[in-house]
């Protein structure tokens, strides 16, 4: 497939996981991304988790969201070096950077000084908090912005602790949101030869996240409040949320509280008013628990999709990966390395975008890159 | 400014979040986005958090997402109807749909019937589970997914039962990816005039969104674990996490664990080796645990920063709302009909991108886009 990216240059100044992760989908999407890497590389590189190497030098973690990259490495403080970057950039489409703020601007390879050698660059600025304001120098990390942005009280019951997002999810959305604005700006160079200065922050991504809680804010002055038990979001009302049943739990979406309560016999609910769904939210799931502990998961599956109302199993990963509609979906791809990852969610004239090059070394492509672009 | 999507003409024949929350961000990227509506409206209208309305019509919730767009009533189960809204396709750009599969075969409307009279559209298709497989014609709701992804077992301590994320981050997450697919897919238009059909799913995006975990599982089959206490991220060693002071909450990023040791004075740790952090995950956080009720929340921020290690107070909305880094951001905005909704989180060239255009009420714009397109 003719790549929608193709002969796009991405440099990445960038470690860890929001700037790479961008990086990452540019390329699946057909960019070529350079890795440029102090001599000590991505610290990411050293990162592992639950212990696992993709080999001697670098973690798997590193290689998930670093493969099909290329790798450069570069002493930024040293001004020779950073002129020989300057004719890279000259040539290069994109360039994405998560230092704290100040950081390119002593390097010299701020947006104006590389503007001044590419009119139109886009250049791409992750950062925990924003340039500017009082936390701009503070750690940009996604469990601190996560304790930071009043995401932790959105999860769990309402008497449990603050609960964390399990995964990394400021990064995530932040690095989604980059390659938004990066691609936006793009469209607009192609039309005009103008370039762009794109920012985002994790501050600034989790709140957008949360803009249902933060209108709500606006709105009310009201603070989210998880329900009793069963929450799901803690702004939706009853029965919305994850329900046990005698062997398990049931997620249990939106849906008229009438529908359900025919649906599984339950005559406690049956004469609830349209605004008790908010108003006895916690009375309603809490007499729905008592209710669903009366049978089996299965039972009450059976009976809520035969009224055509949306509820799902529960299911652990060991039977997802299981089960036909999720080999169906081919999330595992296989790469030159013998390791394997996910695929780019997204596809393309019916094709999955996969590509089996794996996470460079560092500096592996050094050499290459020095000659083709006539670096010293 | 001359926003990035300038001229772009976006259809969304979308409801709920993730087909919507993607065309919201398109027209605050600059796009034009008009909502085909049935006669009846996008089902969010009605869909109501907290009971909050925008207005007698709509809730507030629609109102948020759909905020900078127009509205167009079409009743696409006509054939007359039909053969209209092909008279503004053939002059869009982009069309997004949310439909199930096999609904816009049956309308008419499928790719193969749109790229007959628009050879460059961007026909974008957000499902479930993918438009094929046994799972495609389930009902595609965020909570569902995450029962259906095994995201609901990321979250929460090891004893707690599963956890719902309690935002719609399915939706979130799949809009976002469908924005790349499409601002892509518009740079090959550009270069090469060739049109794209993208399809992007709830489940597809919670899986990719599980990059490390399901990483982990090809490798080792290991199903992740939450920790007993303080969880985090269950495949990060410890002290990652959420950890109960005297008085309140703060937590606790990577780092190395001699450090954290020597930092707060907790002898107990100070002969811990380095693989014990994922050996001895949770004897480590049980006793760290024991160890950090001995102080308030201030006292080990104080000791932990000072060693420049990477740490967070808890904070709740109201405390952040009123601080001068929040404000800094500027997240709210003020819209025409007196309602604030949040801002894009991405800024372009030290500006944010700002619309005060509220949500079309149900078919504001028929008129006006039927005399400008020349339809009947």
């Amino acid at each position: 497939m003719n790549l929608p990216l193709k002969d796009i240059i991405v440099l990445e100044f960038c470690q860890y996981l929001s700037g790479p992760s961008a990086g990452l989908r540019l390329a699946d999407l057909g960019a070529r991304v350079i890795k440029i890497e102090s001599p000590r590389g991505d610290a990411c590189r050293k990162l592992a988790i639950e212990n696992l190497w993709a080999d001697e030098n670098d973690s798997l973690l590193f290689h998930t969201i670093n493969r099909n990259k290329e790798s450069l490495i570069a002493n930024l403080k040293d001004p020779e070096e950073v002129a020989q970057i300057k004719k890279l950039i000259a040539k290069a489409d994109v360039m994405i950077h998560n230092f704290r703020p100040g950081v390119m601007e002593k390097l010299g390879l701020d947006y104006d000084s590389v503007r001044a050698i590419n009119e139109g660059i886009v250049f791409a600025d992750v950062s925990g908090y924003g340039s500017e304001g009082p936390w701009s120098k503070k750690p940009g990390q996604d469990l601190l912005l996560q304790a930071k942005s009043g995401l932790m009280f959105t999860s769990g019951n309402h008497d449990d602790p603050p609960v964390p997002f399990g995964l990394a999810i400021g990064d995530i959305l932040c690095g989604a949101q980059l390659v938004q604005g990066i691609l936006a700006a793009l469209i607009r160079k192609e039309k005009t030869g103008k370039g762009a200065k794109l920012e985002v922050s994790l501050l600034e991504s989790l709140l957008d996240f949360q803009f249902e809680l933060l209108t709500t804010y606006y709105a009310s002055g009201k603070m989210p409040e998880r329900s009793k038990t069963s929450n799901g979001h803690s702004l939706l009302g009853a029965p919305y949320g994850l329900h046990q049943t005698s062997d398990g739990y049931i997620a249990i979406a939106m849906m008229p509280l009438q529908d359900l309560a025919e649906a599984i016999d339950c005559a406690a609910l049956l004469d609830c008013a349209a605004d008790d769904v908010f108003a006895k939210r916690d009375e309603i799931k809490s007499v729905l628990a008592e209710h669903l502990k009366g049978g089996t998961s299965k039972y009450w599956l059976d009976k809520l999709r035969a009224n055509d109302l949306w509820v799902m199993e529960l299911t652990d990963w060991k039977t997802l990966n299981a089960s036909d509609g999720c080999k169906e979906l081919k999330m595992e791809q296989h790469l030159t390395n013998g390791k394997f990852a996910t695929k780019c969610p997204i596809r393309i004239n019916r094709q999955d975008l996969r590509s089996d090059r794996p996470a460079p070394r560092l500096g592996a492509d050094t050499a290459d890159i020095t000659k083709e672009f006539g670096l010293n």
